[in-house]
C-alpha cells in the first residue's frame, strides 16, 4: 500500500468553465504504478468543483444553464455585500457540487463508465490558474 | 491494509428509480475481512448517482418528485438536439447528486446513522443493468 | 499505512445550522501522525450534510437562503405524511449536499484552499447532538 499525491494544472475562465480531467487522472494512476485502489480529485478554492459527465457540446452547454438558473448571478447575495467580489452565485453553486470525487480504480484502470468523464467546474467570475490534487491509495 | 474490488449489480427501471444498497455493502465489507477502513460505492456510467436517505415509502415519493423539479425531463435539453436519446435530464441530475459516496467503518460496521441508507437514483430513461462498484480500503 | 478513526462531538441546532469542522480535521490529522493520506468526513444520519464553503457571514446567511429556496420547508412532503416529524425538507436537501468529503492531505497538512473551510450544514428542524466521523487513511 501506498499513497502518491499529484496535481493537474488548469488555467480557467470561469462562469461554469468545465474541464475534462480524465486523461490526467488516468495518467496518474498509470504514474503511481498502483494496480488498485482509489484517486481522489479534489479542487482547493471555494468556487470550484468536481464531478462526472458525459463530455460533450450538448451537455456542456445544459450544466452551466441549469446552474445560472439554480443559483444566479445577477441575484444580490449577502457575500457580494460583505466583500464586493461579485462572486456570491460561484460560491453558492460550488458548495452544492462539492471539491471532492473519489473513483475507484482496478488493474490501473478507472472504473468509469464509457462516456463518464472527471470534469471540473469553475464557478468563479474570473480566470483562474486551478492546481487540482489527485491522491492516489493503493496497492 | 489492503484493497478489495467488489460489484452489486441491480436491473433499475429508470426515472429516479432508488435502491437501498446499504446490505450489499455491508455484506462487501464483512466478506473482505477487513476491520477498519472506507467503502467507497460509485456508479459507473453518467446517468446515475449514489448519495444516503432514509429509504422509506414517503421519501421513495420526495426525492424523485424533488428531481423533477429541480431539472425537469420535459424541458429541451443541448444534449437532445445532439444524441435525440432523450435523456438530457438525466445527465443534468447525476452530474450534480455525483457518482461517488465514501462510507467509512470500523470493528467492521459501516458507519451509518440508524436511518441511513446507501443508495443508488438512477435517472436514465430507460432500464438499465448496473453494476454498482464497492472498493474497501482498510486493515 | 494506517486507518485511524475518530470523531468531532458538535451540538447543532438545525435549519441549516453551520459549522466550521476544519480545525477539528487538522487536529485529526496531526494526532493520527500519518504524514500523506486521505481524511474522510462522514456524518451519520439522513438529515445532515458535508462540503466545503468559505466561512464567512454572508455565506452563513446565502446558503442557508438557497438551501430554503430550493427544498422550502413549508411544502408538502410524503415523508412527513408518513412520520408526521415534520422534517420532509431536511431529507432531501440532506441527500442532495451528501454525507461524505474526502480531503486530500500531505506533509500532514490538509490541501485546503485558503479561504475554504470543511463544513457541516445540519438540515433537522430541531436541536441535535451530532457525532461526525473523521477517518484518516495514510502513511
Amino acid at each position: 500500500m501506498a499513497v502518491v499525491t499529484d496535481f493537474i494544472e488548469r488555467k480557467t475562465s470561469g462562469f461554469n468553465d468545465m474541464h475534462d480531467l480524465t486523461a490526467d487522472v488516468a495518467a496518474a494512476v498509470q504514474k503511481s504504478g498502483l494496480r488498485d485502489g482509489t484517486a481522489t480529485v479534489f479542487a482547493p478554492g471555494s468556487t470550484a468543483g468536481i464531478t462526472t459527465i458525459e463530455f460533450e457540446p450538448g451537455l456542456k452547454r445544459d450544466l452551466p444553464e441549469f446552474f445560472e438558473k439554480l443559483a444566479p448571478q445577477n441575484k444580490t447575495y449577502h457575500h457580494d455585500q460583505t466583500w464586493h467580489d461579485g462572486n456570491g452565485f460561484s460560491h453558492v453553486r460550488a458548495a452544492l457540487l462539492g471539491p471532492s470525487l473519489v473513483v475507484p480504480f482496478s488493474d490501473s484502470q478507472l472504473l468509469l463508465g464509457t462516456w463518464q468523464q472527471i470534469t471540473l467546474i469553475d464557478f468563479d467570475n474570473r480566470p483562474r490558474q486551478r492546481r487540482i490534487v489527485v491522491q492516489i491509495i493503493g496497492e
